[in-house]
């Protein structure tokens, strides 16, 4: 699954908002974009798949002038800055009918608005009604611009801060001042009292413990060294907040279902030198949960029950004492921080849990591995593929959700063939499915959660005659995917230093892909787990992490190409202990669409050698599962490229002005 | 010349300073170092370069009593936050011995101690005594951990605000909050008191004004472009500060001598909507100068000329009115920036002067091209070569300080050989100067100010028999060079994105270096001109900027290779507007030293094609200056490579046991 834009992220630190969001779009998408939705038509033209939110805006409106409100901030986020968020905490998805997981929406007494990036333009479009207007881009000093022509000076912009993390908030703050506006936080959140008792109940689901075998180390174990960290730092921290929802269920080893896809479940921690509060509604944890957790009371490692919502009073009291607190700036709300007086914070980006939780332990590692060997999709196509297999069916045969410990997908897969994988994260359940052909790139991103492991892999191929474009395309998508795997580097270098080896191939000819390079992966947690990765705010990579590598082309109207694997870094085998990764996803790449010419001799030994690594480790796997068909494919698929194909395409301009013209053809010119 | 280590600007924001800093030491140094100056022996030794300070800090440390003060922070920059510094302003190098560029001291009533990153720490443990404490690093967090080891709670931590940039203040505010101690400014600076009339005067030479067919745009034209970028700020502020020595220097087309290397004048521009006032001592302009700059008066286009000091009173003054003062975060001083209210500031990192003036127009860029192509050296050596040649002399065979428009040196030339060129920084004029000879490396590195450009190249050679790893790590550090040179990237790309490119191919084989990779450069301003380049603090890059690319590596104790070349940014010859670099210093590169095996077949055509520009550009010059010795070397350096000697070094694994036997060798192991 394809991480945010360079530098879109929600929690990038506001002062740094780059310009590379707006610009995250497909080099060859036209410049000037028209929309889907053709409001000025009368009557306007919507697609079927628009949402009619003229009644909820007018009930917003109502109670924004109840609280003297001229604008109201809604994000796409919850209260623990997660990326995969409930129904009940879908507010943007209910007032605008917008469902992507990026953007904000303004709503102010005549105008609304809502910012999304580029890979949800078209969703955007396909989605809002004429209510709202559309814009490409999702910094906060552009949302501000807007904000600054239609609220009136001395006029109150309002949000809820615990909706917001404090970056976010101080980027309002910040360019707010000294226009005359207020930036005004309020307790209610307004979008629920319009929601009203429309709104999903929370989850009553149980809370479990994970089983000894899938732990890297019992929870006692990790509060020890989480506390161990707490007594080396110099500020001498008396207490952690943790308030990620992965941190908590990794902390104590405790997993839920109240995100979709993410096995976590509402709570925060409050970590002391001398306690443990756990806040969570306490009713829904399994006894043997409970146990594990009253085990050592009373005592430094007794873990004290208190109800969810008790968290900002109880933080309130603890933060009155001679107390320090740790947190972690990037994904803790504004509403909570601000509870905290200054001088008694601890700030860095990332808790130290988190922190800990990026570096995987041998079992760790040996989990994540086999839960990628064994997860990992096989094709059994293309004998199955048939004239009417749509998307969303076909992505069936590459799920392995029939395997062991499988605790359902890590995220809805993207299935998507022809123009509909022009879209990066397209998925199929939106009307615009369309019928597979062998004349088509079809593009399938897929994942499982399973007990060991977090699994996420994207694999583009084409079952008939690719063009020219496509070919070249798919093979520079390969060379970066290659050229950022078999990367050495010091240890200490920081993801975003290193990306563009990953884009470099494919920079050659003018082509770029808008979305980020690469994200962390958990032990059955998120697929999308923090703080690792190659984006500007991802911590410096180290042995032990793991993170995917997935870059991709996507052009505009007619196909998308990713490939992803997930990689753990390790050492190299240099003196100096400099690092690289080692590809844990083992599935071929499309040779249908690989064009051998346009690579290095190093990357068709590079190719060579990871396929021996497939055929050692997949195939007796399929053997063992008697998969005769699947085995007699990977053979095929796995077999060594010859060397002397490399690097015999005509050099440099030559192999740009024969895209070139494919593109200009393409374009009828 | 050298940039920074990646990430320890002096200018980078404290709260970005990154884990790089220390970590920049070539990887091959010893981690545990042993100091030159054996403090623990009874008489302590010191190496004779060393200064006895121990008066000095007596002097200082009576003066820090009656201010109730117990630490004293010292910086290494000036009111402007300059790289190089007139004598009077180099207090640091005064009270402590040290002499690099780079560093920060403290002294307490009982301690000194001082920071300084990895290029300079052979130089420290030669400079300083043992009154002082050398600390191999040079974050604020990690001075702040000293001082809150040696200064009691409730101590007052003090320092002149005039001499340190707002993040490093904020840096070190965080950094003591909550600790009990106090920062606190002090508007005398104490190391000059203590310096007394000891101290340096101002200088006094004259300022003058460059002739018009050296400039870009006049002033007015460029005060009316400043004034358009402010009117299209959607904060529509009502004037821009400047207080970058080479922010006014630029904008008025006056030039000065205040500080060595780099023709600038002590001055603060306060540039309004309808006035312009310059902060200057008014006495050193020439006549010509004053006639221009008050050519508009009585309008908007008159320049007020104020004196130097009055800078802080008038900003005060107009402060209380009705305005939003623009400025540059990243050098305006806190001393400054307190003065004005904040919600009266629009902070950006860089002024829209400093925006302005890195991007050269084609005028501008012509002139940068024809002083390159002029002013580079081209060494008639080696049939110079005796063996009475040093560093010094040896460099000034190289320096074209004959050439036309020449106004002296851009920098302190660097000319090493051997081991002292394993310091990034060597000069000789600190008693280590060693006899040039035909069996070791020999590393220039040299520019010049030209009234049309300033100019910067460093080139490495050997001209007896280079050993295996010599001649690898040559070629590595060269296809480092080639691979960012040619390298195709989308516009609005940060430099720090992209220059690990120049990395590769030393980490394939464990190799790095401590230093940037490369750095902006003016047209007769100076020769690190921000705020373009490949920090984490450069701006995006866009074509008509200027940068250096200068990969290198550092043997410790046994030889220094830096390769080092000024490069354009152009559209790259793509369909799409993407970037590309053309390389505007033309010396060829020591064949002596290149393993053409270990090349790519793209790396070999991007160096033939290279050297075509070289003999197209040169050739003629040299031959109108009837040189025809040097015309017979360039033609003889230039010879174009054979492509079929690409990547026929034995791959990966091999070339790097190959390199691992030579420097276990070298180990003696």
């Amino acid at each position: 699954r394809s991480s945010e834009p360079p530098g879109c992220s929600l929690r990038l630190p506001g002062a740094a908002v780059p310009t590379g969001c707006a610009a995250g779009r497909a080099p060859l998408a036209p410049s000037t974009r028209s929309d889907i939705r053709d409001c000025s038509a009368d009557p306007p033209y919507l697609p079927p798949t628009a949402t009619n939110t003229t009644a909820r805006l007018a009930v917003l409106r109502g109670i924004l002038r109840t609280h003297g409100a001229h604008a109201y901030i809604v994000p796409a986020t919850d209260a623990h800055m997660s990326e995969y968020i409930s129904e009940r905490d879908a507010r943007l998805g209910w007032l605008s009918g917008f469902t992507g997981s990026a953007g904000t929406a303004v709503v102010t007494r005549d105008e609304a608005a809502l910012w999304t990036d580029s890979r949800y333009w078209t969703q955007a479009e396909r989605e809002l009604d004429c209510n709202w207007e559309l814009q490409r881009t999702r910094t906060p000093p552009s949302i501000v611009t807007w904000i600054l022509k239609v609220v009136p000076a001395e006029g109150n912009v309002s949000l809820d801060p615990f909706l917001f993390s404090i970056d976010t908030w101080n980027s309002y703050s910040r360019a707010l001042h000294g226009s005359g506006r207020t930036l005004l936080p309020l307790e209610t959140n307004l979008v629920d009292q319009a929601w009203g008792d429309q709104r999903p109940l929370p989850s009553s689901s149980e809370i479990y413990s994970l089983p000894a075998e899938f732990t890297g180390s019992s929870w006692q174990e990790k509060v020890a060294g989480i506390r161990q960290r707490m007594e080396q730092h110099a500020r001498r921290p008396t207490a952690v907040l943790l308030s990620g929802l992965e941190e908590t269920a990794w902390l104590f080893n405790l997993r839920g279902d109240d995100i979709p896809y993410n096995p976590v479940f509402y709570s925060y921690t409050l970590l002391t030198n001398t306690t443990i509060s756990l806040f969570v509604e306490q009713a829904r944890l399994s006894e043997e949960a409970r146990q594990s957790l009253r085990s050592g009371c009373p005592g430094p490692l007794c873990v004290e029950l208190q109800e969810y919502g008790q968290v900002s009073a109880h933080l309130r009291r603890y933060a009155q004492g001679n107390v320090t607190v740790w947190l972690g700036t990037e994904y803790t709300t504004y509403g909570l921080y601000a509870i905290i007086p200054q001088e008694k914070l601890l700030e860095e980006s990332y808790s130290p849990v988190m922190m800990a939780k990026a570096v995987k332990n041998t079992h760790e590692q040996e989990m994540l591995r086999a839960a990628h060997v064994r997860a990992d999709p096989i094709p059994t196509v293309p004998c199955r593929l048939g004239g009417d297999f749509r998307g969303l069916s076909a992505s069936m045969h590459f799920a392995g959700q029939a395997q062991e410990h499988s605790r359902g997908p890590s995220f809805q897969s993207i299935s998507a063939s022809g123009l509909n994988a022009a879209l990066a994260h397209y998925s199929p359940s939106n009307g615009s499915s369309r019928t597979l052909s062998a004349r088509e790139m079809y593009l399938f991103d897929t994942g499982g959660q399973y007990l060991d492991g977090t699994t996420d892999i994207t694999r583009t191929v084409h079952w008939g005659e690719p063009t020219p474009l496509q070919k070249e395309a798919y093979t520079r998508v390969l060379m970066g995917n290659i050229d950022l795997s078999r990367l050495v580097f010091p240890s200490n270098t920081a993801g975003r230093t290193v990306e563009s080896f990953a884009r470099r191939a494919l920079w050659d000819v003018g082509l770029n892909y808008g979305h980020g390079t690469g994200h962390g992966i958990g032990n059955f947690l998120s697929v999308h787990e923090w703080p690792v990765g190659f984006q500007s705010n991802n911590v410096p990579l180290e042995a032990g992490m793991f993170t995917s590598i997935e870059p991709g082309y996507y052009q505009d109207g007619e196909f998308g190409i990713r490939i992803e694997d997930v990689a753990l870094v390790v050492e190299a085998q240099t003196e100096k202990p400099f690092l690289t990764f080692e590809v844990v996803s083992l599935v071929p790449y499309d040779r249908n669409l690989i064009d051998l010419s346009l690579l290095s001799p190093e990357q068709i030994r590079y190719l060579n050698s990871y396929y021996e690594r497939i055929r050692a480790h997949v195939g007796p796997e399929l053997r063992r599962q008697r998969l005769e068909e699947a085995y007699a494919w990977l053979q095929e698929s796995t077999e060594p490229f010859p060397v002397s194909s490399a690097g015999t395409a005509a050099a440099g301009s030559l192999a740009l002005a024969s895209l070139l013209s494919v593109l200009l053809s393409g374009l009828g010119v």
